[in-house]
């Protein structure tokens, strides 16, 4: 079977990143390529990477007509506009994976706290973290694709929530990210002269993704969880690397600690537990998330540190997992690609 | 039909790519990993990229053996050491892709004058660029797999030389490397506080890709030519921009020249010649060489820009298009992936 | 005896430049900043790196009224802008540094067709390269500082022209600047996610420093000269390395050329002759021009490489270094800084 | 009066760093240069953005002569080295500001277990932090300069520990340097094809840097404080960002909290109190410690900031900092640089 696939955002980044690994996925065939900008171009104009192997063009976008003729629609636009069009794309029949926040919150008072009011709160999508929610992704028609940074805060410290072995009241999450997590659209934070040599933090204490990490980390725990995540801005290109500072409620060992990770990602596909810190190089160009710690006993203080492709796993590559899932096909397909080195 | 393949230097940058292009190759069974260095360790711990994906241990190299039970064996160490082996891995049966310089040159003594002493010189290769010799590759037994700049330098100017349009008195080829064309080993030069801001020339008149370069052209041009090459560190990992300053015999269009290009590469599965100069961001990831020119009319001066990822077309992954083209598969098979953006 | 400065396009990186320069000048006291950007803001919140050093507010001009209250008017607007208003400031009895290109030219038309049509042709400064036109510069009133590239093109290839050692149909100029030299503006080329692990050329062949450079090693041969000029961006914030890929007319030693740049450079205080080629790095932070070169001897082609901060070198120190020469100050007073290591 | 001062440790970047800053100090005729190795080695050969600048040899040190001829000595070798010569310097009459950590401990077992066992525990220095101990550095024959991260990390917090406004068991610091602060030596770690892109977490729960943060603290606390340090390498050169992530004890304004610190550091010439979060870029080149938070104020979390260029305020800055308070000297002198920007 080969599912026909539209993107609809096909300007940005988690849109190139798409069609990058759509164009060799060997279940799909990429059809449609929308947006409203760039209408009429080709997508290798707009994304030279994609010379001779993207070349079909960009059309305006007519949702109610691409939920009918695509089997599956990857929506790339930014946040509050998804949810505009979402249910049109649902409607024609068509399974949608949305990589905005648009459909994440169960709770769309939230959505509207930290973006804008929700303007199809009825439509109702799955989490799409695999390593968390597979069984319901599987059966969705609406996927709403993590964040980048709420992917590796969750994957970090979820088994230690789940077995409830933390402090929830000081979970510090301090989170690096590339510039391509900026998105394509220039701007003075990610001009060159500035952010070159530069690291800046921002949005230190209310940056929207987390709202998003604490809904999924309270439903793991089975009670309210509030992280305090603080992000960066570092000059590299792609890749997050997620520390968190945890402390835990009583001594455990490194033995254990690592047991409960493994047990917990047993057979996941894209999580590597690793006896080591990890680093953003040995995942960057593939949809693994690393996952290290390091143990003070002395003072029980866990570092449990996470690294992602912050456009891979942490937006299109999941995509994808997403989309497998829902298809049936095998999770790891069009997505195995090891990480470049160096 | 699956191939065995074996690597031997399995622990520098060339090695690791070969495994990651490898891992995914539908028609060979990575089997072995062999150096030197790293004996008894795992591929995986020293390139951790590949945990979970290449987990075989590296074993030391027994020559004759190797070159018995692997179909195909690709060598990637350093200059001047497979000359002393690569003889008994031919006496085995196996067809060998040589990613070292001792096979690049049809004369020794060049070959004496700018690395060492040859050790095996009747064993003659095929110098591995498909876009000038698929023929005598698709028969050989060993190729010789060419070096980073020449691939680059070379494809840029081969349609001008071939065509005897330019004055070849005065070919300028100032080259830029990112600085995994430096290989694994840490240096003054590459040590991050020193070239991370940093861009210096280096052999600006005495690099030993030169003669590689000049051996190539000469047998295009029918006659001696002699390049004038620069090479240049920068601060990137990977990418290799070569810019070719040549000056034309008469006056030519634009239109002539891009047709010209067109007509030379036409079906090659790993040019792109474009209508505007390419950047090492449209093909890092890739296999793709990417070529495009600007011409001073009124001077008749021609700049003429080609873009690799020198680990990828400057070494392994054209080191399997070579393995591709000797074992009879399609061209592209293991090395389709697009380039990365951003 | 204390100078009175004014900056003119205070919003700009050539504009903080000369802030964080002149605020440390034991001659100059820094009085009034200007823009018509950011009116009413203190300079230290447009650029933050001189919070608690320069907190003045930033003023729209009255051109007729700075010319009269200054002493010294440096002007860092945009190209085509000075051009309006630099007969104002002279009027009123400033002298004046335009770090623009608006009074480089002796012949306007050469700017009209590079630039926009000249709109105060009558003005004329004095080009504003101390190592060439020192004299001059002691005596104008209207200082033009070079541009960047022009001032590492130049001085690399000044003596050989001087001499008319080289063939002059063949000077090829193959230049790398940093971002920096983009200016504050965000955009495509320089978001970072585009430029941080990029090189591309540029107006490979048309680039409107290539007249300004011609223009002055035609003066100095005696007759016309004609570069082939070709710059890059490289994912550096500061620093130009200009290669000139010049031929000998005939033989010459190292030793000979090593005296010809020495003696040609002797007493100059910004000038470095190296036995080596230099790099970005032992500039960068500084007002030096480091210049080496490496000989083909067999081939007679010279490889001579130029060095610079283009803020500083290139831009503001170079003014600052114009203007101790208008007002017969040491010439090093102010930019006397060495470069950062590393 | 003018300071003879001499530089132990002329090889590394601590050394070149003293260099460049002494050369144009007012105070300070800088006259000799030591090391054990580079021995006769010209400085500006070693570090050749001082040529012209800094041409004396480098000599191998005798201690004992150097602390009679030198009236202040600067010591910049490795961590376990100065307490091997620091006692004959200081019997010779000079004094002395070490950078390495040999007299940063008033406990020498803590000292012992952390870095070699004290070979001259009878010896005492002044921690150099002038903020928290400027009286006593004024009176001090030696000064034990303090760490690149401490000083970063004590200085974002002490007004708040010294006010005992925070809980004291979850002060977790998570800080960020470039790759100049691992020193000149190449290695795996700051080869630029490993480090060029990415970002690691090191020693994150061992690094020696926080028992020097715990013993300051606790001495301001006037209780024993524990903190909870990560260490991270980021790609760029220079610059460290310290972010402390503390919990206030009770609701407190950011007004009080903006006047806490404002007060705390009133006078202090080299400590900014910013309304806003931080940048290294607006530190980088200068003696600056800027400072910033955002309150998280239904949680009482604070994210307290603070920026150094790890060369300057976190070494040779401090260090010409710290003697001129030994001196007598205005604290500013010879360090007055703005930061760069870009």
């Amino acid at each position: 079977m080969t599912v026909t696939a539209a993107v609809v955002g096909a300007s940005g980044y988690a849109g190139v990143e798409l069609f990058r690994l759509l164009v060799s996925h060997p279940e799909v065939k990429l059809v449609w390529a929308y947006d409203i900008r760039n209408v009429g171009k080709r997508v290798s104009e707009v994304h030279p990477n994609l010379r001779g192997l993207v070349d079909m063009k960009i059309a305006e976008p007519d949702y109610l007509k691409i939920g009918k003729i695509a089997k599956v629609v990857f929506v790339a636009t930014p946040h509050g506009i998804a949810m505009k069009f979402v249910p049109k794309l649902l409607k024609g029949g068509a399974k949608v994976v949305d990589l905005s926040a648009d459909y994440r919150f169960e709770d769309v008072g939230i959505f509207g706290r930290h973006y804008v009011k929700h303007e199809s709160p009825q439509v109702k999508g799955v989490y799409g973290l695999p390593e968390l929610h597979r069984a319901k992704i599987k059966r969705a028609k609406l996927v709403a694709n993590p964040g980048c940074f709420p992917t590796a805060a969750i994957l970090s410290v979820a088994p230690l929530i789940k077995r409830r072995l933390i402090d929830l009241d000081h979970i510090v999450i301090d989170a690096k990210t590339g510039t391509s997590g900026a998105g394509a659209a220039p701007s003075e934070v990610t001009h060159h002269p500035v952010t070159g040599a530069n690291i800046r933090a921002y949005a230190a204490t209310t940056h929207r993704h987390t709202p998003e990490i604490n809904q999924e980390l309270s439903k793991l725990a089975g009670q309210k969880v509030e992280t305090h995540f603080t992000p960066y801005l570092i000059p590299i290109v792609r890749g997050i690397l997620s520390t968190a500072h945890v402390f835990l409620r009583k001594p455990t060992s490194v033995k254990a600690l690592l047991g409960l990770y493994r047990k917990f990602y047993a057979g996941e596909p894209f999580v590597r537990v690793l006896e080591e810190l990890p680093q953003v190089n040995f995942v960057v160009g593939s949809n693994y998330c690393d996952i290290g710690f390091e143990l003070d006993a002395r003072r029980n203080r866990l570092v449990v540190v996470a690294a992602i492709d912050n456009l891979i796993k942490g937006a299109s590559g999941q995509a994808i997992q997403n989309m497998n899932l829902m298809f049936g096909f095998d999770e790891t397909r069009g997505i195995e690609a090891p990480a470049l080195r160096p």
